[in-house]
């Protein structure tokens, strides 16, 4: 095999209650890249469409993960990138991430597989540090692994799948503005409220648990965040009336999506998650701020061969 | 049935990593009580047994927790309670949580059951509020589930069982000295920071997952507290020893008990838990204060009828 074609998803990180720990991965929304081997050593973007972005490896978070990866492998060969972006930068739902674990886990396959996932991820935090200026893992590692993922610790990396229950649905609203990570995160507070933290870390243990049995009622008690939500809500237009109208149209929970804009809610069955897009559209289409939104089901298998 | 003699356990709050949140039960340290139903209405507390505790009921934490489900439920009865206490009060391992879930338990037994475990919890905590001067579910939640048991919520109560792998083993040293919870609560920060609380809550959606996935490495791995720990274990007399000897002992992992002084260690197996326990009884033996140790299954029936 000297070519692949894959689909890099889209993923939501955080989960509501798991701030830089818990992520899930989109199935219908992702960006497309074809990887070549190539006689030529070394790491090339070739082509990059939809978005302008940085031709130069070194620049672009899929030339740096690849880059990473190619250095620790020194293969005989080198790639070629090709990048068909869906997934717009800055919209908080994984837009670098897919780059950066497309191009690993595509590499990783044209090479035989030397690599698991827990080694691609270790990969993809590079090019993911490119574009936050710090490491993290949660949404590269929702891409990789597929499914739910729980970012255990970053050293030594550590990666848990959590189990998906069958009927559920997530529905993303992408308002068309941009929020820089960096900025979202010069939001937060340094220190929280133990009081707070408790609440908080009930609710990631609940999660898992919930995660773990199906409870769908129980997932609806434990997407809460009281620890970020409050603080980043604010560079969200209409946040609350978004949360608002998604919890009434049926909603399990909704929160932002990794450092936003984007916005998901979680239901189950899909024609909740309908009800759901329906609402949101039907409330966001007054405010005149231009915006995309999906439905999809969960992921569980992450970057897919086309 | 108009008497019942009841097995009340010892119990483990907080787990390490889930402070106020996570419990288990313990097998083979407890209390027993005999209730016993009277013409006469009324809660009477008639004999107690091996420490001295109050004999008025709204002074006694099994009274306390009584009187609140009797007044609720109204029975044409009365109940006398004998408490044969072998908890020392104080030693961080639920000696007012026995006493308070033990005399609910037993009433609704004889009362042919009339409320389920979640509604005892309820009742419970109120015994547990004249001992520790706040409502706290950790201890109770465990004495009256069994196993390993997550607080979702206080209001409204909501309490999770989580899976109790087979192969899991609890040692618990108690140094003869006593920490008041006040006082252990005292001493912890109202703050902590965020980048803490993280680590704290992926251990606490790690160790759920460890739980369910009966995955003792993973256990080891999230067996850590890194906000409440470094404040209290200054209150127990060669916390880092202990820990220290049993972790090269072999344990999975060591923490505070509640809120002390009691320390626990959880390992895999009763060989490897027997040997945790010689290397805390050797190392401890030197310190010429007094203690008690014991090695226990993990309970996970909680408490038992004789």
């Amino acid at each position: 095999m000297d070519e692949i074609k894959i689909f890099s998803p889209a993923t939501v990180a955080n989960v509501a209650c798991g701030f830089d720990v818990l992520g899930f991965c989109l199935d219908n929304v992702g960006d497309e890249m074809l990887i070549r081997k190539t006689n030529k050593k070394g790491i090339f973007i070739t082509k990059i469409e939809n978005f302008d972005l940085p031709f130069e490896t070194k620049l672009n978070v899929a030339g740096v993960s690849a880059l990473a990866m190619y250095e620790a492998l020194n293969p005989v060969c080198g790639f070629e990138i090709e990048i068909y972006k869906n997934i717009k930068p800055g919209s908080g739902i994984g837009s670098s991430a897919a780059s950066a674990a497309g191009s690993v886990f595509a590499m990783n396959e044209l090479l035989g597989r030397p690599l698991n996932s827990t080694e691609l991820t270790q990969f993809a935090i590079k090019g993911e540090a490119l574009a936050n200026g710090c490491d993290v893992a949660d949404n590269v590692a929702a891409a990789l692994f597929g499914g739910f993922t729980l970012v255990k610790s970053l050293r030594p990396l550590e990666i848990l799948q959590i189990p998906t229950p069958k009927h559920l649905f997530a529905t993303i609203i992408h308002p068309q503005i941009e929020i820089k990570t960096s900025e979202s995160r010069a939001i937060l507070p340094k220190q929280v409220k133990l009081e707070d933290a408790v609440i908080q870390w009930a609710n990631v243990g609940s999660l898992v648990h919930a995660l773990h049995t199906s409870d769908y009622s129980l997932l609806q008690k434990s997407l809460h965040d009281v620890i970020v939500e409050p603080h980043r809500k604010s560079l969200i237009p209409h946040y609350d009336k978004i949360k608002e109208h998604a919890l009434n149209a049926g909603a399990l929970g909704t929160s932002i999506a990794g450092s936003g804009p984007s916005v998901f809610s979680l239901s189950k069955g899909l024609e909740t998650a309908n009800k759901v897009r329906d609402a949101i559209k039907k409330l966001y289409a007054k405010t005149g701020i231009e915006f995309e939104i999906h439905v999809s089901k969960i992921n569980t298998q992450g970057i897919k061969i086309r």
